[in-house]
């Protein structure tokens, strides 16, 4: 058992701690809208989807009662505390509504309400001391905990879990393909910092990276995960057959590496510097999510939808200042990590120029949503 | 539920974090000492005290096979990982006999090892980031999780937990009695920083509190842990009926109260000030503990030990130096809080000097141990 509990050997990319004025705690309320519009949704799939007889033919011959959930990529806070009480509501919710409907003898005493215990899984270098702090101010449902490793590889026993929930982490890549840096690959991509508007070699390394990924994602949440247990997974994604380079974040992506090669031509960093760098994100099709699931076989697609994570209420705040702050919130830390803190505020100071010159373009274009919103749920083996 | 998932209204002393000269990692081997004696006692209460049939029965039916294991008060290593290892270590020790035993059809199924997942508790202030990269630094053969929260409340579900592990942390009292500090109550105590030397009723006001957090920790305990599950608490103590003030740990905290006082009348502080300060620390005695186990009712006492927790060999350490260090890596934090961090070279200056004067006083006087070793089984109901 040793090997399973060793961490994946994958890189972190905290978002920027504190709550100063680039924080990611600050600069986050396009992932707290699409919070709130995931809420209705997933309560719909608790209530259609989640099938608590199977679930509590663990329990009744059980001493314990308890209910196990999951947050994945959990950050510091606030969202995930937002979308765990969701969650939890969905499910005591549920659990009310079989309480109040006729049943037979035998299953009657088996319907009590659960005990809850939330898991919040981020890479070692989160800043779990914030996160407790944060839960500790507050009055809160259920039992918590924090568990710090990648979710590329096992984290919990198994069959240990009831639910996992796992928003806007899926995305990033665990590791960067070595043949993005190699001058001699037909990968070498040269000049970009992302797949978009790159060779397609470039497009096919990242793509590769994702399916092992997410493969290993599965692999060991398929063993984690009680037979009947849900997986709520919410992911930036792009409509089938679309290419990344015609949605916004496409654009924002590529106006970052114009702009980091504007400051190499001006000599504040080396053009190998650009080469070298390449941001570790991959936005799925529901296509290839489908294929990556089959391949696993563990789970069955109850739910798999494309939506727009703003509501209409909210697209006034996608401006070009907003998004330059979510993008430094988000990059700044591995931007720093490779470039150094000296360029960061005059990249930033550039990019919110370009992007109040491209601001049509930062509007979604397809009439399809740009996140994808998927339940799974664990197969009987 | 709400009310039981709040965080009692405790306060934490936190142990001096990071690695410098002064940090509890370095100024912890009385206690790394004490983790490397009670090692052989746990391995010896696993094999004569766990009832593994009885635990398996509950894993026979689930479809789960974890064994869940606590360590209240961790800290934030290196001992509670040496701690965990032993305990994991006894009771896969104690599966593979079982394995090896001839034994009847209808369980041979159930002796399957179990995986195992450690809970590491501590205050919501314990520097959790720290005890979470120590863990990833290094192989182990369980999966882990970080519990923030007083283990004076509830922490886990209910019958969740196998084992429970709580070392030199049940001492700590969970606040301070008003009284104390009261000028006009009895159990004033003026000029002195704790119940060593001090009259009766301060002793009283401490007992009475120390007897409050005993009891609820031991009824979440009793909640959380399964009907058969052990529970192996640690603590400095002193022989039934000898007053703390005969004892090393005395002589420490009266000398730190003189020294406090000798700085107050010259002026380095005010003597309100010391009045109104008090070590939060409670020393039991076995016939105390037996008192307080009865009254809950709801575990069996299996061990009661007064041992010696330094072995012959690391008895050398015990020098003025290293008692004054180890006082300063543990005491600093609370001092500071309620002195500034003026005084303080000046303070552990004086008192290593004074230790020097009184070394013969810093052995233990008594035949009997100053460590209670305590071995506790959840009864059935």
């Amino acid at each position: 058992m040793s090997n399973i509990c060793k961490d994946a050997v994958t890189e972190s990319h905290p978002m920027n701690g504190g709550d100063g004025t680039y924080s990611y705690t600050k600069n986050s309320y396009f992932q707290k809208s699409a919070t709130n519009v995931a809420r209705c949704m997933i309560h719909n799939a608790v209530a259609d989807k989640l099938d608590i007889s199977q679930l509590f033919s663990n329990f009744a011959t059980s001493s314990s009662n308890t209910f196990r959930i999951a947050d994945l990529g959990c950050s510091i806070g606030p969202n995930t505390f937002t979308a765990m009480q969701n969650v939890q509501e969905a499910i005591q919710h549920k659990y009310r509504l079989s309480q109040s409907r006729p049943h037979n003898s035998s299953s009657s005493s088996s319907l009590a309400m659960p005990e809850f215990q939330v898991f919040f899984n981020d890479h070692v270098t989160n800043d779990f001391n914030t996160l407790f702090s944060s839960l500790a101010a507050s009055e809160r449902p259920y039992f918590t905990a924090g568990v710090p490793g990648s979710f590329h590889g096992r984290l919990f026993p198994s069959s240990s879990l009831h639910f996992v929930h796992s928003s806007l982490a899926l995305h990033w890549l665990s590791t960067m393909p070595k043949e993005l840096v190699d001058e001699n690959s037909p990968a070498w991509n040269r000049s970009k910092v992302h797949y978009t508007n790159a060779p397609n070699e470039v497009y096919k390394a990242y793509e590769a990276q994702f399916g092992r990924d997410m493969a290993q994602f599965l692999e060991a949440r398929a063993i984690e995960l009680v037979v009947g247990g849900l997986m709520v997974l919410i992911m930036p994604a792009v409509p089938n057959n679309v290419p990344l380079s015609q949605m916004p974040l496409g654009v924002i992506y590529g106006l970052l590496g114009c702009v980091l090669m504007d400051l190499s031509k001006e000599g504040f960093i080396s053009e190998s510097e650009v080469d070298s760098f390449n941001l570790p994100v991959y936005v799925v099709s529901p296509k290839e999510m489908i294929g990556i699931i089959e391949r696993n076989g563990c789970f069955s697609i109850e739910i798999i939808e494309l939506y727009k994570p703003m509501s209409s209420v909210n697209n006034g705040e996608i401006t070009p200042l907003t998004v330059t702050m979510h993008l430094r919130a988000a990059m700044e830390g591995i931007i720093i990590k490779h470039f150094g803190t000296e360029i960061i505020d005059e990249l930033f100071h550039r990019i919110h120029k370009k992007m109040e010159e491209l601001s049509n373009q930062l509007q979604p274009r397809t009439k399809e949503g740009t996140q994808l919103f998927l339940v799974l749920k664990r197969k009987s083996s």
